[in-house]
């Protein structure tokens, strides 16, 4: 890296709070009480250029043998996310969910499929329906190199953990451009409150898309104020849309339909920073809710019990007509994270001598006051 | 009619017992407690000659204020199936469900809307989002002349029950054609275990579809036994394709996404019967389950409750990976179903004088013996 | 009507010009070449106090005869588009697309069928398979009276016509309510070009969603400074959240598929101008593309030529990758033709005396200014 | 292997000819003029004991740069197909097809990306949204020891060819089991007519699923005639559900959505067999057209045309409503190919010593016979 990076800060460090709803402690995805992130950030220039990196989310650290419920949704699927037939068919999430670059999305999934069998030896198949998805981060690393290792994956979950969760130039987002300006990873949180009960939603993204003039920060045309002249865009000539990948989680209680609704309102999220899921884009969020344990009793590996009552699942959900208040703290949340990707990420120079240039945090300050 | 009705018999009176698990007490959709089913039958030459009509399914009595879960799966969509978007946001059935002839989808939803309105009024608008499917009679009644009124409507729902449920030539299922031979109305059910707790999976059917060369039952190739010179069929040259609704109703207490894992089981069980979803064909099945209760407790119209925790809703399921038995259960439902269809329905002419003939008992018989 | 009307205007009217694409010579869904709007509005006291309507759109006159391609995408499902699983099945429009109120889905898809017997007479169910849409205007309108007729929907649908559309309280759209001032009818358009082709995007919405606190336009929160000292809600209370359709049209050549990437786009639209989807909220969307002719050569009603590729469909479609701008385009006429549909809107009493206030377009051009 | 193999032979070589449709040349999917299968079977004892593959379905050759539509269908999710995102959002494949074990999938991935990459050096990311899909041989294979390699894949890839495939334990059908016999690669195909064109209907299948007792041939239940006292199961006790993976292809000209009809077909020709696609089943199907093709000439790498109509694709497809001959075909296709599969199997001991039986042929004609 040739370009000195800039102090770390957050949108909120800045004076800029937007939507209605109260962050979470920590402004992140892990403020929902069990919820680990790990990042395995590749930043080097031998044997070939490489700008990428994996982050895993854990919904809860004993997720393969403690599922969450979970849902997908494609806003524009020039993108991969794997592990879908299983979780349409069962709402279940059984594994981390990795992100990385878009040419290592077997490698991430083979290296978490021997983890996990190395970890918790013995077991079937369906920790091995994992979810890895992708963002393209070509221009500022040789992906061509295959530059993500086995080791790399494993890094990345053993080093997940609850706490604050470095953003920008991190794990699965280290390569990545946002509005044309430097992306990478992004995290926000809101408290919310349904029927009487508290509770997190929280999102953390991959930002690789969007256009710099569709910029919008609480409205404002940010992009638009901020010209190529004082910022240039990372590309020669016209913009390359690319793509964004959101996770939003929550402790709320939710059935899998449930969570389809929320991993939907991602591209309300996306679309208030000026995204509109362009043809080229793999803009696909994936939605789960820890507040719910789907525990496999009836795994054919265990017995079930004499009394048939207790092989059902016990599950106390929020009915259907009571989620506006989790919609708006999604909403809020993935805005926000998609910002603070954009604020935390610092100018990088990758391949072939690319660079993208963060978004200045005073120009940001300034075209916010407009 | 000038045909003279033979006498009712079902697919077992005949002998020919289908399938490794036991039928319900009535093998009808109606063994699941709490389901009732209401017909009404048009058959009139005057002011046009009709032959169709109505069958209104409640998954339960109070099913207006007291939801089930449920789900489609459209095998073959030329065909309507109102609904669609309520039922896949939130997987409640909030209204009876009507099946009815082609062009009086609107008519029969419309009725419904006027009936809840009455029944129960002052409520809003989530029971007039009802599921109302239908099949095309028109070789047999004048479709064109619109004759299903609301009060046929009205009839059918006020005539629902449970008990026996009465095939063939009845309710919406009056001018079908299957096979080639009179279609219609018919049911079954099996009984079921998971997990140690009993069950009752059922399916009733509005069958319109299939080539009579394709007719199997129990495997045996009965339609290509029975020759057209003996049984002449309906149509004057190659055979058409039509459609085919089918609904099955358990009381396994099931979540929507579980309940698409049963409706996708009816391709199952129309295979086993000579069904291929053919290119014109309307083939949509819908599942409910009536074990487990949705209720509304956050909807506007009631306070929720000073206990947060007592606004949750608790729902008792099956876990995922133990809907074998129900899976078993749903195709030996449906395959029944649709052969009781074809033994109840009798030779019927109507417009056009065009004439549909039964399936003779005896024949059929002969044939499974080979 | 107890208010006098204002003086109609649009958005563009009032000096707010937002996106970065031409709109069309009418600014209007009818901008796209055949596309025909016809409304039939329905505002009395007696019997029953209505305040509702209907509203036809014509993908082309005869598309009962020459199909279109189409799709829908449900935002948040708590609402009726019916014909989707023929829609999903065959990508095929095969007839005009009504739109009206909550309880009389039913009665308008009746009238259709009716009206598509009398005027095509012998032709089969394809047409039947209709599209019918709602969103609920129960506040301002008896909506247990089911005031809608036969006659006003042949109205709607005899009335259709290219030319401006008559926006605000007009057909489907009389009623509504949306960010708690009074809502209604709106349409917008954009002129788009891909790889060099000139096409029109269109979108036409019946708004009846949003919280006035969420109003954005430009990304202003123009709702926030509006406030209800100055203008009343319609609501006693806490915002109860509705519904919206929109309907996107294009001339551009599309497959089903790509129909459903702008169907999905509306969602961006939707979220420019403050709407979330929330929970009880329905939010449907369906995008038609005029630029193909899916004509059905095969229907058995017409013999195949003798000379086999004359029987294959000739489609000439933009390629998957060159969409960009007609997610603009459509994105632009979403956001657009919902403001229009606020800013043409007037105060409106109805059922019950309740009000719902017109948007003041002085107050909007102040908020606006900042 | 301690078993000596059984003669190999096709379902037809023992006189049992299923269906009305004349099979291709090879009955074969590579009947269907360009595609090419290639397979690698790994069979090992050491350093651990392997039964397994990978299978690649090249729909053409250069399918890389010269694409085709295809669509999937999840009759029952419990597997993986990666590359949904991808397939849905714009009906196209991009690269071959991989079928190898479960907990490999990502390994097939990442091989398939760096072999394209080698071998098209500089393409984007749209070759690397790949599919691959799986099913479970851990019960004949170490699963746990990983033993497919990168080489294996390259290996897979390179033998791909036109002409006869082998079936049985080859390639990712290597170690599978069905129906409690000895499964494996199946494949099968049929001469099609429509409105006058003459296309192939072709099918493979990696078959890994069924209980005995369920196995229908041609109507006949074999499986109940063949009792555990003469052929055993590979299971000590009750049978397990597996997976099957289906892949139909055909030269018919279809888009996305006309693939998808064909995809869902599998569940007919499946359920012919016997299957009902239990609950913890993998039963993932996917259906390609190399009738078409959508070149992506508007790919960011090249220039579009001055002329603007040369711009768009130009597609000539099969009309809506004329597909039943490629549902037939593709139905008894599958039919074909999945006995095909138990037909060519041969006795397979492997890991920890378990034994899966073939179906032995000579009880096979006999049990047909009655």
């Amino acid at each position: 890296m040739t370009t000195p990076p800039l102090p770390k800060a957050r949108l909120r460090d800045l004076g800029i709070c937007l939507g209605e709803l109260q962050p979470g402690p920590l402004n992140a995805i892990t403020d929902i009480p069990g919820v680990l992130v790990g990042l395995c950030t590749v930043i080097q220039d031998s044997p070939a250029v490489a700008r990428t990196g994996v982050t895993a989310i854990f919904p809860r650290l004993d997720i393969h043998s403690d599922f969450a419920y979970g849902a997908y949704y494609s806003f524009n699927g020039i993108g991969e996310m794997t592990g879908i037939p299983f979780l349409e068919e069962t709402g279940l999430v059984t594994s981390p969910v990795l992100l990385t670059n878009t040419n290592q999305v077997g490698l991430a999934h083979e290296a978490l499929a021997r983890y996990g069998t190395r970890k918790y030896g013995g077991r079937g198949f369906i920790d091995k329906l994992s979810i890895v998805a992708e963002t393209w981060d070509g221009w500022l690393s040789d992906i061509q190199s295959f530059p993500v290792t086995e080791e790399h994956v494993v890094a990345a979950l053993e080093s997940a953990a609850p706490g604050p969760v470095a953003e920008g130039n991190t794990g699965g987002g280290t390569g990545m451009i946002g509005y044309e300006f430097k992306g990478g990873t992004g995290t926000a949180s809101r408290r919310v409150e349904a029927l009487g009960n508290a509770y997190i939603t929280g999102a953390l993204v991959q930002l690789n898309q969007g256009w710099r003039r569709h910029l919008l920060v609480g409205g404002v045309p940010v992009g638009k104020r901020i010209s190529e002249q004082i910022v240039p865009s990372p590309w020669p000539a016209q913009p390359s849309s690319s793509s964004i990948i959101i996770v939003i989680g929550t402790d709320a209680p939710l059935l899998p339909h449930q969570c389809r609704r929320l991993a939907q309102r991602a591209t309300t999220g996306l679309a208030r920073t000026g995204g509109f899921g362009f043809a080229t884009s793999g803009d696909i969020f994936l939605a789960f809710s820890t507040g719910v344990h789907p525990n496999p009793r009836s795994r054919r590996e265990s017995a079930p019990s004499p009394d048939p009552a207790a092989n059902l699942l016990h599950l106390d959900v929020l009915p259907e007509f009571s989620l506006d208040p989790l919609v708006l703290g999604a909403v809020e949340a993935v805005e926000e994270a998609i910002l603070n990707a954009l604020v935390a990420a610092e100018t990088m120079t990758g391949f072939e001598g690319h660079t993208a240039y963060a978004l200045p945090h005073d120009l940001l300050v300034e075209a916010c006051r407009g």
